[in-house]
């Protein structure tokens, strides 16, 4: 662009968003948050009866006891989860949780060896752009994060092949299908070098968050390996554990979170289960199986998710095509499923982009929050979250973004 | 007694022994395990059409977020705890999940000073007899326990107030009101004493896990000082946590649990809070609001569970007395509320009590099991848990178990 270009670009630009912070919005895109018409698709499950449902096959859920779940709860997470009934154990309403318990169970008492904590300074691979929530872990537990940037097809693995050389890195944190922020499943190829690593650590373990294991946005889902049964191929199946939860299925934050991994794994997790309580919540669990039966009652149930957020994303995404297509100054995947559209300001100006939005009265989810310690080295990651927002404020919230991307662009530039 | 005499006796108890291990019983007294007719107090809750209860004050409880519970259910916990809301903090179902989390934390993350794990061996004061799972979540996570017998008026002071001297002392862990397993409330000179305690370690903390705050059986409930008041008096507010639940109001496993802390604590709960979850179950939170409304509705659903247990208690204790009253045998303390009746063997025969019950069919707590690491160092108490089986059972169980005891004091002394 010659500078006279540029600066009626600017121009245009500017009054574009101007036009927009003068209209008083308050639209929020800050979260993954399942809209209210989403949460409705559930509500024939808090219609139940459970007065008339306290049997499970292994007993009275109003009960203690069943630390695992209760055998109708595990068997339809192992269907889901392609796995065997006894390698689930179902946990309460979070799955964020139950990895937050697990890497705190390795940090205090080891992954079969040494207690992490005693091993001097240890570190996880973060998969970049990831998950906010998950890096929040390793920050409070005090594990340091080694970022490995994502590409197409999933994470570098020449770099993580590279890392997991050092015996001082212990783990890695990705969400393999429809990943949190990118949208990209990790390609059978990218599985099965994850599934042969041998890491210098004997006691290095991947949290397999696999929130999106089943929220595909169309027709044809993406296909993701089981990874506990690829790693089994190569005798690696202790170096993963999964973890996927019904809260972007049924309710966030009272619906059911289940891990699945190895029979080591999960003797170590029922050792430490015995000590941290006696039973999760067995009604809800059995709630959940009465309102889905088998997992093809899921798949049913995500269709209709999908409807709600179909057209959300697709606004978003011919707005960016439409508002940004050809310019040169940002890039982004399109995501076939999640809950996230992942946008990239080549020209380094996501702070910019994220102030301007807000004093336009649109909250995007805090600009470096997809990097570990909240540093993007590149100040070019996006999150854009879709799914709360109506259709109608997302037309306008895609606009605003477009033109503080725009205008942050001609700044940059200049 | 006369050798003669203790062998007419021992022939006696003999036989009597016989006559029940012939019968082929089969009755479970280990667990402190409410019983369905308990569990059916509460069924109107299971029937609560919450489709049309989605809305809190704080907003949807079907979707993500207040992270410390919502308003209303913290408010009535905060009556139930005799605190400010503000102090409160609403979990997911087990309180035990909530002391071994916050045990955990310190253990990590410290209390206001080094983690304690970095701080080399620490110990906790272990009241005794005492909760099995208290001492499992100390040995779990690698925390020496100091054993602090129990008197009629709670632990003995002296010793705690000789042990809180060493810096390595971190905590202790009792169940102040109706204790697991003698049903001993601390009386307000104990409490007072716990209250002022200035241990040498800064950053020492008391699990005052309030099990039984409501437990009473007795229309004259016992008196048990607010601890966070009087810890408040000397500065000393931040030295407890407190611990409450309703598996035994509402259902064990599916109730709703909650900690009441001083500003600091719950500072610091907040803070971990926000790495391990992003909110527990406000479903929940909202059923257990609607179905008891305030603390006033939990007191008069509390009476319908004592009319119900108050007749176990009674035919235990009345066996215990027609059987073993006098003899010297024996002793056991009579509880004014909780769960347990704890029987003490003077012949220090415990381990071979429970022995002879299980082979009579009776299965009671393992011996042992309320003191840390299971060793009983007198092998005398024996916690009998009356709440599950029914009246019909217990008059059986009692008359077993007391045969027991006199056959085992028999091979005792002779």
């Amino acid at each position: 662009m010659a500078p006279a270009e540029l600066e009626a670009f600017a121009a245009r630009a500017k009054a574009d968003y101007d036009g927009w912070a003068a209209k008083g919005l308050s639209i929020n895109m800050a979260r993954g948050k399942p809209c209210p018409e989403q949460l409705d698709l559930s509500e024939e499950m808090l219609d139940l009866d459970m007065a008339g449902h306290i049997m499970c096959e292994d007993g009275d859920v109003r009960n203690y006891g069943i630390l695992s779940g209760i055998p109708e709860c595990r068997r339809l997470f192992a269907e889901l989860c392609e796995v065997d009934e006894k390698n689930v154990i179902i946990g309460g309403c979070s799955s964020l949780q139950l990895m937050y318990d697990f890497v705190s169970q390795c940090v205090v008492n080891g992954a079969g060896a040494e207690p992490w904590i005693k091993q001097g300074k240890v570190k996880f691979i973060a998969v970049v752009p990831g998950y906010d929530r998950h890096f929040g872990i390793c920050q409070y537990l005090g594990i340091d994060m080694v970022n490995v940037p994502i590409n197409a097809d999933g994470p570098d693995m020449d770099m993580v092949e590279e890392l997991i050389k050092d015996p001082s890195v212990k783990g890695m944190l990705c969400v393999p299908k429809y990943s949190n922020p990118d949208g990209i499943t990790y390609s059978p190829a990218v599985v099965d070098r994850l599934a042969r690593m041998k890491p210098a650590a004997p006691d290095f373990r991947v949290i397999w968050d696999n929130a999106y294991c089943i929220h595909g946005l169309y027709d044809e889902d993406d296909y993701l390996p089981n990874i506990l049964e690829e790693a089994a191929k190569y005798g690696n199946e202790d170096n993963f554990v999964v973890f996927v939860s019904t809260s972007k299925i049924s309710f966030p934050g009272a619906g059911v979170a289940a891990m699945a991994a190895s029979d080591n794994n999960i003797a170590a997790l029922t050792e430490r289960l015995r000590y941290q309580i006696i039973s999760y919540d067995k009604i809800n669990q059995l709630r959940h199986v009465l309102f889905f039966g088998n997992v093809d009652g899921i798949r049913e149930h995500m269709k209709k998710h999908a409807a709600i957020l179909r057209p959300k994303f697709d606004i978003v995404l011919r707005t960016l095509k439409e508002e940004l297509g050809g310019l040169g100054i940002a890039h982004w995947v399109e995501p076939r499923g999640g809950y996230f559209i992942s946008l990239y300001v080549d020209t380094g100006s996501a702070t910019e982009v994220g102030r301007l939005c807000k004093a336009a009265g649109l909250t995007m989810t805090g600009v470096g929050a997809t990097y570990p310690y909240g540093k993007d080295p590149f100040d070019a990651n996006i999150r854009i979250a879709p799914s709360y927002p109506s259709v109608a404020e997302l037309e306008i919230a895609s606009k605003v973004l477009c033109s503080a991307v725009r205008l942050a662009a001609c700044e940059a530039l200049r």
